[in-house]
């Protein structure tokens, strides 16, 4: 068996004299991760339409199935846990050694959380190219009164509901009061997408509110964390944060039609492969650097670069180019984020659970009313659906686990109310789905009952086809869809 | 500045509660990475393609530039050093700590290898897509006899002439020999996909001979392996080796129906996004795992899933959606070979380079004249391009570097012999493209020149379209081009 030590390091395909002899295994492990993550991806989705739900919802709970929560196929090196059972797979198939396990392991899992991030960016980049600057200026003010309101009301009622109901103290409470706050753009602009309602102008105002309280969020977060490190607000960092994240977005706005015409010169001078993803993505990369360099989100750099070539007569052709690539990276995403979500907070039988569950209770109605409320603040947009553009800012992701994450580091949160923070944001994540299916119907799904409630506002809005959640080339996401060969 | 600790924390987009406060810096270098990347292979590939090179040459010297030997903008941390530029870079801009840094690197180099290998899988899917079963079938003994001389010849004149000119031991200089043996299936398709022949007899015998070579690279491997371990012969392995590898091969072409009926019914009946591709990249990375299993490269089995896929009227549909995703994974392979390219070796300032020099220029002619006389026992063809089939054999990579590994791993292998072999992949890496470029000529760079070399056979070769080299749509890789937006 000495010898099969000596076959296993000729596998790697870039192998060079220095390299370790896992790289192969690296390899061999990220390929099962992604048959698995794609198998799910397929079958949930699949499940999910055929329900008449969006697919993206199936993509998360069969993520559930095979991570952490499960059948332990999905697992993160950081979730503490030593291996799953991919990586035992190889250690029966592949002849992976168990010294050399965890290196493995922890290099798949940091593969795969990579993979997962840049698909999350191609989706915003994605959203960008479908979204119109000039229609999402169009409902700027009513976007910004939406995230306003939908930052400020959950925030006060969290914060005030757990120090009154539950006597929690302020600091506790002000952070769980604070992971209420951003909504998950990827979610909510992904089931958008699905459900062929992205350019509609209640899905603009969502958009466009996502955007902004995710940076409000991300303010929320400097002043909380500077509260909870030093008792006091570092003001002159919440100013940077402020400045730089509207420069950012404004800057890129501005000096968009510099950006689009030279991606336009630069793309029409390009003669081999890649002419047009290969620069797309080269600007949406380094706005996704930039964003996350002054502390933004990597992800609305991504969105900014969409927007900008969304201005270009390359759009069309980048489009189609895009959707392959983003069915193969974005299903990572979703997949993986629900291989993250650990229902074992969800278990009763563990006794902080229970006070947990109780204060989770509190906490997603705070989630679901104080988002649901800022549709009917919206103003000036008669016949608007004012339930779905509330019910668009629910779910909640990425920046409430940051909170939890950053309250955990410095060990103000008690388990139940971690907990309570990691049930709302899977609750909120996977009602979001479901209940927007609901708030926007179609004729197939609802019949007149839709049609009732698009007329009683006495603005009809356009009837979407009857096919388009169950069609894949109706999809919105997908409006140059190119036609099936068969 | 201890805010900005938390702060940093606050960027990861799929943080939780366990995860470490690096892997939004990770994200960033592997963004920063990627611009990196695409910036030089699109430069590269341009400026390749304008002097009438295969564009891939141009990235491989592109990725040197910014790669360990020059720039270091892109270097791996298993090269032994410590950093890179990005890594530098991310501490003056994006707050990186000098503690994180190494952890940072050494995750960016992980995830960017995996990727190249991802990169180097989807060409070998796509080449497949582009190739047909039946036509590789027909020339099946021409390309068996090619790559059986093609591995006969480079090693024994290059075991016996080491041991006789140079007087070197028997094992070292077998083993230096077997690095002679096997072709870059990677490289040398790529380059006859850029040139438009892939489809070509000439092409079809190229790559089945270096598929062909590959698998008999590896069972060379086998024995001289276990030949350095034992001072004997592992016949059970070589025996289970060469089964395995026909079974795998002939396994998949006997299934080959059974799997692209099923696809195709499996394609019919998804309705949600990625109908097409993620069956497909099921498919390609299940037969990639397998090969790898079983002790083959990863890359074998992609092409064989590509091979299986092309006899599916689903076929120019996939093609078309599989090449954006090509044109944004396949750079990063090649980028990243440059990039790891020591051309430190070729320093004659070194002592033990001056050396190993004389020995590279004998391995070199070796490397060059072993396979172009591969061409010449070609039989049954009248006509055919001889010269261009050898040539296509000469570029050496992955295997080669796989036995100077082991090699070194187990100290058989003098300093001066290494760098020898070092140098020989570099250099037959590097002249094939330009070779191949001028024994397959086109009318426009060659002219009249090209037509008197074909017709001297009597039977001239459909000459290429005149801009076929230059342009994007005309390009064979891809026959189902879509046209530009413009």
């Amino acid at each position: 068996m000495q010898f099969l030590g000596a076959i296993n390091f000729s596998l790697p395909l870039l192998a060079s004299a220095t390299e370790t002899a896992d790289s192969s295994m690296v390899l061999a492990a990220v390929l099962l991760s992604l048959v698995v993550i794609y198998l799910a991806s397929k079958v949930g989705g699949e499940l999910s339409n055929r329900f008449g739900l969006p697919p993206v919802l199936g993509e998360l709970v069969s993520g559930v199935v095979v991570g952490v929560s499960v059948l332990h196929l999905l697992v993160f090196s950081e979730g503490g846990t030593d291996s799953n059972l991919i990586i035992t797979f190889l250690q029966g198939t592949a002849g992976l050694s168990p010294d050399a396990a965890a290196g493995v392991f922890a290099a798949q899992s940091e593969v795969i959380s990579v993979l997962a991030e840049l698909g999350v960016i191609i989706l915003l980049f994605e959203i960008g190219l479908e979204s119109n600057l000039k229609d999402l200026m169009a409902v700027g003010i009513q976007a910004s009164v939406v995230a306003v309101v939908g930052v400020v009301v959950p925030f006060t009622a969290g914060t005030v509901g757990l120090m009154t109901l539950f006597g929690i103290d302020a600091l506790p409470a002000i952070f769980a009061g604070a992971a209420l706050t951003a909504t998950s753009i990827g979610i909510t602009s992904k089931v958008l997408s699905e459900l062929g309602r992205l350019s509609s102008r209640e899905g603009q105002i969502i958009l466009g509110a996502a955007v902004i309280d995710d940076v409000l969020g991300i303010i929320v977060l400097a002043v909380v964390a500077s509260l909870a490190k030093d008792g006091a607000v570092d003001v002159s960092k919440v100013v940077y944060l402020i400045i730089s994240a509207s420069g950012f977005l404004l800057g890129a706005i501005a000096l968009g039609n510099f950006f689009n015409k030279s991606f336009v010169a630069i793309a029409d001078k390009l003669k081999t492969r890649g002419e047009l993803v290969i620069p797309a993505f080269i600007f949406a990369f380094v706005m996704a650097y930039l964003a996350a360099a002054i502390q933004l989100e990597a992800i609305l750099g991504a969105f900014a670069a969409g927007l900008v070539l969304e201005e270009t007569d390359k759009r069309k052709e980048l489009q189609k180019q895009v959707i392959p690539i983003a069915d193969m990276l974005v299903p990572i995403f979703f997949v993986t984020v629900g291989a993250k979500t650990d229902l074992g907070v969800l278990n009763p039988a563990i006794p902080s659970n229970r006070e947990g569950l109780i204060m989770a209770t509190f906490l997603i109605l705070v989630a679901i009313f104080g988002k649901v409320i800022t549709g009917f603040v919206v103003f000036g947009q008669p016949g608007i659906n004012r339930l779905a553009i509330g019910v668009g800012m629910i779910p909640r992701g990425e920046v409430g686990l940051v909170f939890l994450g950053i309250g955990s580091s410095i060990g103000i949160l008690s388990k139940p109310l971690e907990a309570a923070i990691i049930m709302m944001v899977i609750l909120t994540t996977f009602l979001a789905p479901p209940l927007l299916r609901i708030v926007f119907p179609d004729s197939e799904a609802v019949g007149v009952a839709s049609e009732l409630i698009l007329n009683t506002s006495g603005t009809p809005l356009a009837v979407e086809s009857p096919t388009a959640i169950n069609s894949k080339s109706n999809d919105a996401a997908n409006p140059e869809a190119t036609p099936d060969g068969h």
